[in-house]
C-alpha cells in the first residue's frame, strides 16, 4: 500500500507557500531572460537514448532513466537540457548565419543511487547561446546569470570560472597517460593537495610541469589568481585560455558585475562536452551550485550543425532551499478575499466575486455549510492567508472583516462600484 | 543517424513565437486560476504504478510508460493528474475540514498507437476542488473554464454538461449485463442512433426505458434538453440526476456564463472514476475537447482519504491549435531592441543595454562581426521581430534605427536617461 500513498523516492510534492514562492521566481526570471533578447523553447521530456549516449559526454548510462517506445526504440527522460537544445537548434536554426540566443524551463531526471537524498527529478531554467564564440558571449552569459541571481533575492553569491583547456594543455604537455590524467582530475576536484603532489612526483616532468600542476588546486580566488598562472607556465595553449579569461573579465566591468566572479582554474567538469569556460555559482550554506555551465564548442557538430555555443543551467531547487535557508523573504503576495454566502446572498455573492475578479483581485467564493459558525470562517481564513472576509448582509449592505486586526466594518454594495 | 537528429513520435519541440504565445498564455491563465482562489500545486513527473492502476480508472495500463527504478519498482509518466492530485491531498490535507482548491500546469503522457499523429506528451492547465459536494462547486468549476476559455482570446465555445448517473440509473433499471451495456455505451458516445434502437429492441424493456435510453443520444442542447429529459423517465436517481444538472444551471446564471453551456446526457466519459457530472468544452474547427473534467467523489477514498471532488483539465495544445486556426492574434509582445557595438563602443552599448533592462525592456547586445554591414543587421532585426536597433557612436551620441519606417535619428546619451 506504500506506493499508492507515497512518491517514488528522490521526487517530490511542491504545494502551499512553497510552490508560490517558486512559481512566482520563476515568472520573474523568465523576464530576466527575455530581457537579454533570450527566446523561450521546450523540448520533449523524454527523447530517443541517442541524444543522450556516451559521445555526447553528457550524463552516464546508467543514471539515465530509460524506457521503450511501441516500437521498440530506445527512450529517455532527459537528465540535461543543453544536449537537447543542440538538436533542436541543428535542426531550426541551421539557415541562421547569425547567434541563436534560447531560454527554457523544465525538469530534468537523473536516476542516481538513493543515498544521500538526492534529487531526481528537478527543475532547471537555463540558457544557450549559439553561434557566437567570443568573449563577449561568455561575458554576457555570466552577466546574465549574475541578474539571475540577484533578481532571486540573494546578494550573496560567487560565480566561480574555470578553463578546461587550461588544465588540458597543461597535461598533454606532460605526456601521462590517460588513468594518470583521470586520478588526477579526481584529485584536483576534491582539493586533495597531497594527493596531487604524490602523484606528480611520480611522473617525468619538467621543473615547470611540476609547479604548474601541484599549483592548480590553490589556482583559485579573484583576478590576480590568473597573473599567478601566467608566472606558472610558458605553455601557449594555456597562456592562451587565462588570455580569454581576462578578456571576458574586462567585458564583465562594463557589465558591472565583477564583485560577484571569482576564478578556479582547478575547476573540472563532469559533462565532457566542455571545450572553453566552464563555471559554477555558489551562495553560503549550500554545497551544491545554484547554476552552472560552460562553453561547448564541439557539441553542435554531434548533431550535424559545428558551431561555437555556450550556456548554464539555474537549478530551481537548489536557488529556492538558499532562500530558505537564509531567511530572504519571498515577494510579497496579493491578499486574497475570502466571500461568504447562504442560499439567499448567492447571487449577491458571486456577483461580489466577479467584481472583485474583474479588478485582478484573488478571491475564494464559499456557500457558508450548516452548523458552521463566522468564527470557523475566520479561523480557516487566517490559517490559509487571506487578508479579509466579505459577506453580503441583503441586497444593499455587505461585512467586511479584516483579518488582521478583527475590524468589521459595513458598506453599501454600491459605493464598492 | 536518424534518432540523433529527430524528436520521438508523437513529441515535438516549440520555439520561436509558438513558444512565446503558449508561455505568455499559460502566464495569463494561471492568474485566472488564482483569481478563483487556487493554489499551485506541482506532482512528480512519475509516480508509482499503483497510482494509475486500472482500479483508480483513468488511462489504460497499455497506455502508459513505464519503466523501473533501481529498486525494481515499476514507475509510470503521469498520464492524467487527477489521480497524482488525488494521493498528494489525501496525504497533505486529510486535516483539512473545509474545501480545498488546487490548481497545476505541467505535462501528461500517453503511449498511444502512432497513427493519427496524436500527442504522447501534451501540457495541461487544472484545477481540482476537494472536499465540497455542492452543487455550487459544480457551478463554480464551470464558471472557472469558461473564465479561462474567454482569456485565452476564444469566443465561440461550448461547455458541454453531462451527469454520469443519469445514464447509470436507466441502465441499473433494466438490468442489462456488463457486455451489453459497454456495447450500448459505445453507440451512445459516436451517437449512432440506429444501433441503439437495435441493441435496445433485443431486450426486454419496458415503454419508458425503451423510449428513454432510444432517445439519450438525442439529448444534448440547451436548457430545455432537461426538460425533455424528465418527462422520459419516472426513475428516481435519474431524476436526480437531472436536477442537479438544474441546480448547477441556476447557480451559472449568476456566474454569467449560461450562454457558454449546453447539455448532453448521451456524454459518456473513458475514465471510469466519474461520478457525476462530467464535461468538455469545445470550438469550432476542432474535433478535440479544450478543457474536459467531471467530479469524482469516490476516488480520494482509494488513496485513504473518502471526500467528495470535481475537477478539470484545459489542453494546452488544442488551446493553440483552436487560436491558430481561428487566426486569433496573440497577445501584443513588448518590442525587442537590438544593440549592437564594436570594441571601442563596447563599454556604452553595454551600458545602454544594462538602463534598458533597469526600465524593463527587452534588450539583446551585439558585438558587431567584421565583413558585417549594418544592412545586415538590419535584416536580421525584421527577420527576428525587433523593434529597433540602437549604436553608440560616440560618448556623446547614439544614433536609434526604427526598423518598421526605416527612419534614423540622432540622440545624445544623456538625453536618454
Amino acid at each position: 500500500m506504500r506506493q499508492l500513498f507515497h512518491t517514488p523516492e528522490g521526487v517530490r510534492d511542491i504545494y502551499g507557500s512553497e510552490c508560490e514562492k517558486k512559481l512566482h521566481l520563476q515568472g520573474k526570471l523568465q523576464t530576466v531572460f527575455h530581457s537579454f533578447g533570450y527566446q523561450d523553447i521546450e523540448t520533449p521530456t523524454f527523447e530517443f537514448f541517442d541524444v543522450f549516449s556516451a559521445q555526447v559526454g553528457t550524463t552516464p548510462s546508467r543514471a539515465l532513466y530509460k524506457f521503450f517506445d511501441r516500437e521498440g526504440n530506445t527512450l529517455v527522460l532527459r537528465p540535461d537540457f543543453t544536449p537537447s537544445i543542440a538538436r533542436a537548434a541543428s535542426q531550426y536554426f541551421s539557415h541562421e548565419n547569425f547567434p541563436v540566443r534560447l531560454c527554457y524551463r523544465g525538469n530534468t531526471f537523473v536516476n542516481n543511487s538513493s543515498y544521500q537524498g538526492r534529487l531526481k527529478e528537478s527543475t532547471k531554467m537555463g540558457a544557450e547561446l549559439l553561434g557566437d564564440a567570443t568573449a563577449d558571449a561568455d561575458a554576457e552569459i555570466i552577466a546574465l546569470m549574475v541578474e539571475l541571481l540577484k533578481t532571486t533575492g540573494l546578494t550573496e553569491f560567487q560565480i566561480s570560472i574555470g578553463e578546461v583547456e587550461f588544465f588540458k594543455a597543461l597535461v598533454e604537455e606532460t605526456g601521462m597517460d590517460e588513468e594518470t590524467v583521470a586520478r588526477l582530475r579526481q584529485m584536483i576536484s576534491s582539493k586533495n593537495h597531497f594527493g596531487v603532489e604524490e602523484l606528480l612526483l611520480e611522473q617525468k616532468l619538467s621543473e615547470e610541469q611540476m609547479q604548474a600542476l601541484s599549483q592548480l588546486p590553490q589556482l583559485f580566488g579573484s583576478q590576480e589568481v590568473l597573473e599567478k598562472a601566467r608566472s606558472l607556465t610558458s605553455n601557449e595553449k594555456a597562456l592562451k585560455a587565462l588570455g580569454r579569461l581576462e578578456d571576458i573579465y574586462q567585458v564583465l566591468e562594463f557589465y558591472g558585475c565583477q564583485q560577484y566572479v571569482s576564478f578556479d582554474l582547478g575547476m573540472l567538469s563532469k559533462y565532457q562536452y566542455y571545450t572553453g569556460i566552464i563555471f559554477q555559482g555558489y551562495t553560503y550554506g549550500t554545497g551544491e551550485p545554484l547554476v552552472k555551465g560552460g562553453r561547448y564548442d564541439s557539441l553542435l557538430a554531434h548533431f550535424g550543425r559545428p558551431a561555437p555555443a555556450i550556456g548554464f543551467e539555474l537549478v530551481m531547487d537548489q536557488v529556492m532551499s538558499a532562500l530558505e535557508r537564509q531567511q530572504i523573504p519571498a515577494p510579497v503576495t496579493k491578499g486574497r478575499t475570502l466571500i461568504l454566502y447562504k442560499e439567499d446572498t448567492r447571487p449577491l455573492a458571486i456577483g461580489l466575486a466577479r467584481e472583485h475578479r474583474e479588478h485582478q483581485m484573488d478571491v475564494q467564493c464559499m456557500l457558508m455549510e450548516e452548523g458552521r459558525t463566522l468564527e470557523d470562517y475566520k479561523s480557516y481564513g487566517r490559517k490559509n492567508h487571506f487578508g479579509g472576509i466579505v459577506y453580503p448582509v441583503n441586497e444593499d449592505e455587505i461585512r467586511v472583516i479584516n483579518l488582521f486586526t478583527d475590524e468589521v466594518q459595513t458598506a453599501r454594495i454600491q459605493d464598492l462600484r
